[in-house]
């Protein structure tokens, strides 16, 4: 039986994916005894990286410290140029309970890497989800919107004066850290270059417009231009499943003439996600939430 | 961490799928300190029931001695009636190697229940699979072929003389206790009565036929002979997998004018077993060999 330790997961978001020298580096960084990094991903087009920490509060809070760090050192968003949205050199930061431990204590993470980012690197911070001080800035999008290039003039205005800090940073912009419950990153790729598809399909099905409970979704071109991407997060996998993304992004897609040509999955996802798409895939008449699973017991 | 005690799996089948309160009696049998009953399911058509235990090999031991015991006392085959082949009230009882545990440890468990099964109840044991004492011994369906009725006769010819004991036992026939891998008992149901489609195909996908590595399947009516089932069991899901199973169920089925309705898997299954079939069917980029799990990694 397993010791139960407080374990959580923090999965900063970078924005630099086509460095592969760089990518490496923020890794090696985000070494400490006591975290693993279970995954990190890069994708070129996104010019964005996914770096996955699972272990305890401190040392992930020490590896999530020294990767924006790193970042910070490395990245310059002056010269940067992506598909994805971003308003940082380490773009997001969210901590996000896993087991024995709760919201509450991901929140008091999240306050105290903000304050240490700002003390120790001079980067301001937005705290987001679960950690905002308001609930206007609770969104992610919202505090992103306008992206770096006019985030000098929005946190002039009171409404989005930073949580930490007062002033951007020259290179690296500001940093959202936040607190939230599991998310799963799942891209389609469709059968066109018509960035405009994506967009309208991810209109369709992002819950702000009355689309799938919990998830957010935008239109952006990767592959060089060359594919059109609808980038969605699940926010509440056990409100919409995967396969009820992709079955509903696939009939939209139709509307217009295209097709899905393959997903992928950006960092970890939980195993009951897994298991309901196998479930709703094979055809299951066994009830998706039985856990059915060897390595469940044991 | 986990501390690496030695864990195995037992999954004794019972001719029993009718009859639920001896079913709740034979798993509350199986009910011993250091082995966890992890799953239990019956099927009345069948007339068999699957259950799952789990834990160390001492307890596990024991567990399955008990409901073997149990099922001695309570089944009479003489009166059993049911769509799946058998030859004994406990009809077989494979031990699989977990964690920290190897085939050889549970082909020795499986001799010393074999040896404790005839010494104590009077049921005879064929040793199968990894356990079994001759290469024409290892293959459970060739045991099993002719059933109790026959199986009187059967064991007087020297080459299917039992490994324990020299007589049937009256009322519980004869039981094979064996040391194999992990297995997924995957049935398919298609959506006609004519069970002659169900024997059809499964004699196409079977392994013994030239067909999918590693699966056995025979055609069953299930549902009060309402519906024909396809069952499957996939000794190897690392080479077969259940969406390949079913892809190919379902163009065979197409060929003779009949779908897939649905499908049921047996007890549990190892993660990535649900892993391969969520990524397939969601058309993942993703390496279904990468673990991308959450809970993998705490």
């Amino acid at each position: 039986m397993q010791t139960e330790k407080k374990i959580i997961e923090c999965v900063p978001n970078v924005s630099e994916g086509k460095n592969q020298a760089t990518v490496e580096k923020l890794a090696a960084a985000a070494t400490v005894t006591g975290a693993s990094l279970a995954d990190y991903s890069s994708d070129p087009d996104h010019n964005r990286s996914v770096f996955t920490i699972i272990g305890e509060p401190d040392a992930v809070f020490e590896a999530a410290f020294r990767l924006a760090q790193a970042a910070v050192e490395t990245i310059d968003l002056n010269i940067h140029d992506g598909a994805h949205p971003r308003m940082g050199a380490v773009d997001v930061i969210p901590f996000i309970p896993l087991r024995g431990s709760d919201m509450n204590d991901c929140v008091q993470i999240a306050a105290a890497l903000g304050k240490r980012l700002w003390n120790d690197l001079r980067l301001p911070v937005f705290l987001y989800e679960e950690a905002a001080s308001a609930p206007h800035r609770k969104n992610l999008a919202v505090l992103r919107k306008g992206g770096f290039e006019n985030m000098a003039n929005k946190i002039k205005n009171p409404e989005f004066f930073p949580d930490y800090g007062d002033v951007l940073h020259k290179t690296a912009g500001i940093t959202a850290v936040g607190a939230r419950r599991p998310l799963i990153a799942f891209n389609v790729n469709l059968d066109t270059d018509d960035i405009s598809a994506a967009k309208k399909i991810a209109s369709k099905i992002r819950s702000a417009n009355g689309g799938l409970p919990g998830v957010k979704a935008i239109g952006v071109a990767v592959k060089g231009g060359n594919t059109a991407q609808v980038s969605v997060n699940i926010t509440d996998y056990t409100q919409t499943s995967m396969y009820k993304v992709l079955e509903t992004v696939r009939f939209e897609a139709a509307r217009l003439g295209v097709a899905v040509n393959e997903t992928e999955i950006i960092g970890l996802a939980p195993m009951q996600a897994y298991l309901d798409c196998a479930n709703y895939y094979l055809g299951c008449k066994n009830s998706a939430g039985a856990v059915k699973v060897i390595e469940s017991h044991f």
